[in-house]
């Protein structure tokens, strides 16, 4: 049966709880007095709605149905989960609270996304305290996992339980305090920042950028304890907090109260990093690390931005002059096979020789004068049919290049034939692929630029001379 | 001309700079009288050979020398990159500075990786200070692009090109200060993760989660200020600041020490913000924060670790049961498309159409028996051949199906169709794959096993009922 869920405030927070429960096919209720509210919740759906399906390989359940309702009581009907998601300001909150308890369903979960208040301080007027919680989420809800919990455990218990049905990551945190846990990091950092641009020392940007092209990537797939952990090598985390230990006193903030680090404290911190990742060696969690900070880096170069961005300019200060050699084949891409191209079967997967073969269109393009500019100036070439066969086997780390030849260009048509080898000469696969010129207006065929006609049909000719290999369809 | 670059110090650090320097073609001596330093730089060598060329799409150049030198003097001989990493003593450093100094080109740049120190005390007995500067980079050294430079200009100037090439991110930190700017973040999240642990708020794997399930993912590609801008509104940076600005005095950390958010403060930080961020609107910064999640999500899922395993259970969660029924083809893959499978033309990348194929081969092997278990035990099946007819765009968001039907399936040999329609029928690709079943130990072709060959020829004799497209090869 379709559930439902309120939300009681219908801010960035707010929204995104709406889009979490909507598009994994709960009905949703909002309420909120803001005339603004509708428009802010679908500013808020519109991106959940071009980014969550993103994330998964099959389809998301179908969207329930959203309603703003008039009153609280309106609201809560019916739910099983309720929300609360309105301003930081204690009073506001707790009496809010009071009024939604008096006509909410007693087994719902009734949930504060306040980034700071302690359940014991929203429960103080109610007359069911423990039917409270924290549910603190991140901004944007609809895609960060994690969502701190705090309160009673039998609530927690069902929270966890509908969280995770959602795809989300609840963290159930042991005892209450200000500002949860993550919170306080983000406070910590904050303080320290204000700092440092008070005293002239970095910009704004320049925070950022000692984040993002640094501590940043680690902190995503890891977090702070596991990376030290790696960066302490064999010799184990006593050692290192043994090393890291003294800079704690050194003057390196403003900000100096420091746990004095007792025998126990190391023990503690030990052995719960142990109970944490003793399962991998540190040799396999740098290895772990590398492959992970491998695939977020590619993963911004597709993006093109932070630190995708400088790869992509440093892509083009590796890139070799390619120059067309008469009677010999074009070599259009040399590279090695990064690590997140391998499948379960431990070899390139068969989809990457096609992304290699479309790298080699590119190259080819490039070459008679269909580079970027041309592009932006609204032409380009569209594959209609490709034929791969795959001839042997490719690793994560080898080297490779295709040689690409001409097989036929003729007005809008191109017919380019790839042929993929190992750096040691041994051919890989091969790749016969048929392209069209188009009008990225109309996005349909036309014929290219009169100079980009005369280069391809100069390069055809030029590969006329070479042999055609009798495997051709 | 190969450059060379000096190593003084052979650690993790050491090693890491190392790596990058070599792998960029550079000859590197290193001098280290540890006698493990031989076999510690082989390891962060061997790391970095298997992770860096994969952040690249073209290769990297041909490595340089590699040399153990016996002596400081024989490890600067010719060297304009000398880069010290010694234990954080101070004492040490400017010990080991000064003799550098006294033997090395005086046009070389004379690099410490300190974390803490001020080039004013490493350079406090040297003749030639201006020659050495901080260059501070981050674990491990050959993937993150970080460098921290603290001294002076001229020297800085010459240093930042020479990182540049070597694919670095070179920031100038524009005043000398304890620790420099990334470490102060990292000692204030230390500190205050001590003090969590300690009153036993959450253990180190919590807190590991509290980072990598939530902010750190932010943190990879924005850094801590324009996440905010982003979080704060259309309302802008000032608006935020002051939302923020009172949080900063409640007792939310033990460290209180907080600047004063005067009205030039805030100034400050506002306008600093505007000239980092200012040519995207939120609205758009919105759309390039949630595209760049995705694409680090998605890079995580492909390593099944931390936010992205969580991402993979979901979608095992979310599959759904796919029955083959007689005399209707196999709906082998039903999913929308992500918004990393998107091109320079706006719509799928033609190796994306490849990838749906792949994976509904894999629907269809997990229906017929040859699923993850099968595969662990040493069995599986190789695809041999695709050709592939791209009939219409696919645009990202869009969602698709895929009726996938057993065209031949005799021993080792399984040849499929794909036909890949948009949700509302249209007909956008066709996929003809032929695979062989193979031994994953021998790497050559096989039988299936009797039960696998039964379910194949069972499913082929059902589909042999359906029409076969006179498309067919």
């Amino acid at each position: 049966m379709t559930q439902t869920a309120a939300i009681i405030g219908g801010g960035v927070i707010g929204g995104g709880w709406a889009a979490r429960f909507l598009l994994s096919g709960w009905d949703v209720n909002i309420f909120d007095p803001d005339p603004e509210a509708e428009r802010k919740i679908d500013e808020v759906l519109s991106n959940a709605r071009h980014s969550l399906p993103s994330l998964f390989e099959t389809d998301l359940p179908g969207e329930g149905r959203l309603s703003f309702a008039s009153s609280l009581e309106a609201a809560v009907k019916g739910a099983s989960w309720i929300q609360e998601s309105v301003p930081e300001r204690l009073a506001l909150k707790q009496d809010l609270l009071v009024q939604v308890q008096a006509v909410c369903d007693s087994n719902a979960v009734l949930a504060s996304s306040t980034s700071g208040f302690k359940p014991s301080q929203l429960q103080q007027h109610m007359n069911n305290p423990a039917q409270l919680i924290v549910a603190h989420p991140f901004n944007p809800v609809y895609l960060l996992p994690l969502v701190e919990l705090v309160g009673d455990t039998p609530t927690i218990v069902r929270a966890k339980e509908i969280l995770a049905k959602l795809g989300m990551f609840p963290l159930h945190v042991r005892k209450e305090i200000d500002a949860h846990i993550a919170d306080r990091f983000l406070e910590a950092v904050w303080r320290e920042a204000l700092w440092l641009i008070k005293d002239g020392i970095a910009t704004t940007s320049e925070i950022d950028d000692a984040i993002r092209y640094g501590f940043g990537l680690r902190w995503a797939q890891m977090g702070l304890v596991e990376t030290y952990r790696v960066a302490g090598g064999e010799a184990g985390m006593k050692h290192f907090l043994a090393q890291f230990g003294p800079a704690l006193k050194w003057p390196w903030t403003k900000l100096m109260d420091v746990p004095e680090l007792t025998d126990d404290l190391i023990e503690r911190i030990a052995s719960q990093s142990d109970e944490q990742s003793g399962g991998y060696s540190i040799r396999q969690l740098e290895r772990i690390r590398d492959d992970n900070l491998v695939g977020i880096l590619r993963a911004l170069k597709t993006r093109n931005w932070g630190a995708g961005k400088l790869l992509n300019q440093h892509d083009q200060r590796l890139q070799p002059e390619r120059t067309a050699l008469d009677n010999k084949p074009f070599v259009s891409v040399t590279r090695s096979i990064p690590i997140d191209w391998i499948d379960y079967n431990g070899h390139m997967n068969e989809s990457r020789y096609g992304q290699i073969f479309s790298d080699a269109a590119d190259a080819i393009m490039a070459h008679i004068g269909a580079d970027q500019a041309y592009i932006d100036s609204g032409l380009s070439y569209f594959t209609v049919e490709t034929r791969i066969r795959y001839l042997d086997e490719t690793k994560p780390g080898e080297r490779i290049y295709v040689n690409t030849q001409v097989l036929d260009a003729e007005g809008k048509k191109l017919k380019l034939l790839h042929e993929m080898h190992h750096l040691g000469g041994r051919l890989l696969a091969t790749g016969e692929q048929m392209l069209i010129h188009v009008s990225l207006d109309t996005r349909r065929s036309c014929l290219p630029s009169a100079s980009v006609l005369a280069k391809t049909e100069q390069l055809a000719l030029a590969h006329s001379m070479l042999p055609r290999p009798d495997y051709l369809s």
